[in-house]
């Protein structure tokens, strides 16, 4: 008998009829001697619902009672959720982020976690009741109000609990059957990963990969939560996400083909087309003017990704310095960088939102020489020309054309021998 | 500067229109200088719809779900009223029933309220905020669950609001703009009282009154709150509701015409169609077998309004006797009375559906006689025969056929004096 928690996104409880489907998957584990804790987002488009009232309402909410007003979908959906199971005979109980123990701290919208502490959980468990938390919302305990916990909040708050009632498991459910060596709707020949591990996961999900939140992967990592990413909507095992330490557990192992046990140099393919591309052209090659950049660039709020400087033609004495940043920031960071250019001393400023970037990951790669060879030579048999590159230990990732994206991963995917025999019938969406 | 609580039921916050007009009352009284705390229903039809996905999900609902489901309605409604309130510039702070303090016993569905600790409402006040509170949900100290308080349960939260804060006036909103002398669509010459005493309204609102709830006034009474009863669409200062001792407010006595402030003989004719007539035929007339019907019927959970027995025909040795219930209740008592027939030793029972009950109310009963000289008389002149009869100190009803009950209400009301001089504009409706 193990602890299990599940974590189910709007999608998969979108309506009545799902409600009862979910419903009957958690009892399906229970009946199989397991503990359960489920961990719920709101119903659909509840949350968008809500928003558009506010807006109606008010043109700007005031944060406090935003959070209060976001979190009511969850206890919607958590309460019919215990219904429908009560229904099939089981005892079930639902808590509020608040009952939970889901202490954060007060930044309302995007609240970190500070502590969780599952007194009244532990007790549910103890008398045999399927658990079902409120997703996506804690409390503060010295403003005693509610909070939520920003995108990717529900999957935080599954990896929370899990990690405070030591699970053995956290399973998070969502439209897609788990982790894919690439985005299926991109290419089609991606196979599903049967395990991969938390670093890679980290480095697929902050480079395009869309199934899993990387703040629910980080804190599953730091925490030593195995998490398994899977289909409300079919029985497959899915992927699990191990870190340090970890193995899947022996009965799934047995399931799994031979190959999918050795360790593979590449996991898998991420593709990201939503970047955009800066350049600072002609910024005096003297010490100090990147430090400058950065620092106007990170003031004004843009999240700057990758970062090239060509190297300096030594008849001007200046260079250019590229980086990229989400297409939503770009305005923000050209805007405060104009603003500097005197003080900074640069010509002129390029805005390239044209760009795509693809990203190879694999823990593999640490031991093994000649990845960035591999890529860079497939990406040239295709003739896609790569504008800039930037490398972690695990990762490599180039930006190239936006429209020639999707054959170049085709091409990569191809050469690193991650082709599956048939094309992948699941796409990929997202779940909240 | 007053403290004002006030209440506005769902059909006043139906949606974001409905909201921001009550948002404005709200400020408007905070305009005028005085403290305001707000008690809200859900919006429009939440409530019900809510209920409604409880059904497609589970046949039956947990209690504890299904409370934990219907107070997200006022968490909505709250936190977009506070959300309206802040955009015109005013601070304003939503509150659930448990962060309300409003502590309840543990009984789900109908939790009655124990204890008001408005510790976190205080505060707010303190600080300059307009206080809005979720009606109908309380918590409960014990089982840490949150509660509901069942039916008029908003009209309840802010009584008990008012009464734990001493505030000077409950004021309770709805599409109503006060208590009439009669239902307006049945006596279109119906007025609006300036005042009532809350023992007449309690009669009134026992009897088929539907503006206040009885558990609303009753606890008003107990706790000396003094209640007006006025509508969100109009500036129509509405009804007073006074308890022992109470006397209104200095600037609305002056603005009222001189006779209203005398005090009446009757204060109203209440009309209800809600009732059924059980009788039970050939009863032994000996101790103990009212004693007998009725604790069968308690048992069975209907709820006996009015009781009459006849006079015993001495020669049967027989008699019968008729008692009213809720339409809704009629069949759980005719069930447990002909599984007792036997013990009993009754001949038969008589059900019938088409009666109407009409009650004339008022506090100067107890000075003066002649009331029930005059109903009777009232009566008999349209020839309406008078099925039962029941009195209490200050008041007397009589049941009639239901296709009569309208035109007894009118001649009843003209009898009385209570026509006012036109027809009555506002129709009454129920606000929650």
């Amino acid at each position: 008998m193990a602890l299990i928690v599940q974590k189910y996104g709007g999608s998969s409880v979108a309506d009545a009829e799902s409600i009862k489907r979910v419903a009957k998957r958690i009892v399906d584990t229970r009946r199989a001697g397991h503990d359960v804790v489920v961990a719920v987002s709101a119903m659909g488009d509840t949350t968008d619902e809500l928003l558009d009232l506010a807006h109606q309402v008010a043109p700007i909410s005031a944060p406090r009672e935003l959070d209060m007003l976001l979190s009511s979908g969850e206890r919607i959906s958590m309460a019919l959720l215990a219904m429908a199971i009560h229904s099939m005979g089981f005892e079930a109980r639902s808590f509020t982020g608040s009952q939970a123990g889901m202490i954060t701290d007060a930044t309302h919208g995007a609240a970190r976690i500070v502590d969780v502490t599952p007194v009244r959980l532990r007790e549910a468990l103890d008398e045999g009741a399927i658990v079902i938390v409120a997703g996506f919302q804690g409390f503060n305990r010295d403003t005693r109000d509610v909070t939520t916990l920003g995108r990717g909040g529900s999957d935080t708050t599954a990896v929370a609990l899990a990690a405070a009632l030591d699970a053995d498991v956290c399973e998070i459910y969502s439209d897609v059957d788990g982790i894919y060596t690439a985005d299926p709707r991109v290419v089609p020949k991606a196979r599903k990963l049967d395990v991969v591990t938390s670093e890679e996961m980290l480095e697929l999900a902050a480079n395009g990969a869309k199934v899993l939140y990387i703040r629910a992967v980080e804190y599953a990592r730091r925490h030593g939560v195995m998490i398994n990413a899977r289909s409300t909507f079919s029985s497959s095992q899915g992927t699990f996400v191990l870190g340090a330490g970890m193995s899947i557990p022996a009965a799934v192992a047995a399931t799994l083909e031979e190959s999918a046990m050795e360790e593979p140099i590449v996991a898998g393919v991420a593709t990201d087309l939503g970047q955009a591309k800066v350049t600072v052209v002609g910024v005096p090659d003297v010490p100090g003017k990147a430090a400058e950049i950065f620092t106007v660039v990170a003031k004004s709020g843009a999240n700057v990704d990758m970062i090239v400087q060509n190297v300096s033609a030594a008849a001007t004495g200046r260079t250019d310095i590229s980086f990229t940043v989400p297409k939503a920031d770009a305005a923000l960071a050209l805007r405060a960088l104009a603003a500097e250019q005197a003080g900074i001393g640069f010509e002129s400023l390029v805005h390239d939102d044209q760009i795509g970037k693809l990203s190879v990951v694999g823990a593999g790669m640490r031991t093994h020489s000649g990845v960035s060879a591999t890529l860079f030579e497939a990406l040239s048999t295709t003739g896609v020309n790569i504008e800039m590159i930037s490398t972690s230990e695990i990762r490599i990732s180039v930006v190239v054309r936006g429209d020639e994206l999707a054959e170049a991963a085709r091409v990569v995917h191809t050469a690193f021998g991650l082709d599956g025999d048939i094309d992948a019938v699941v796409h990929a969406g997202t779940g909240r």
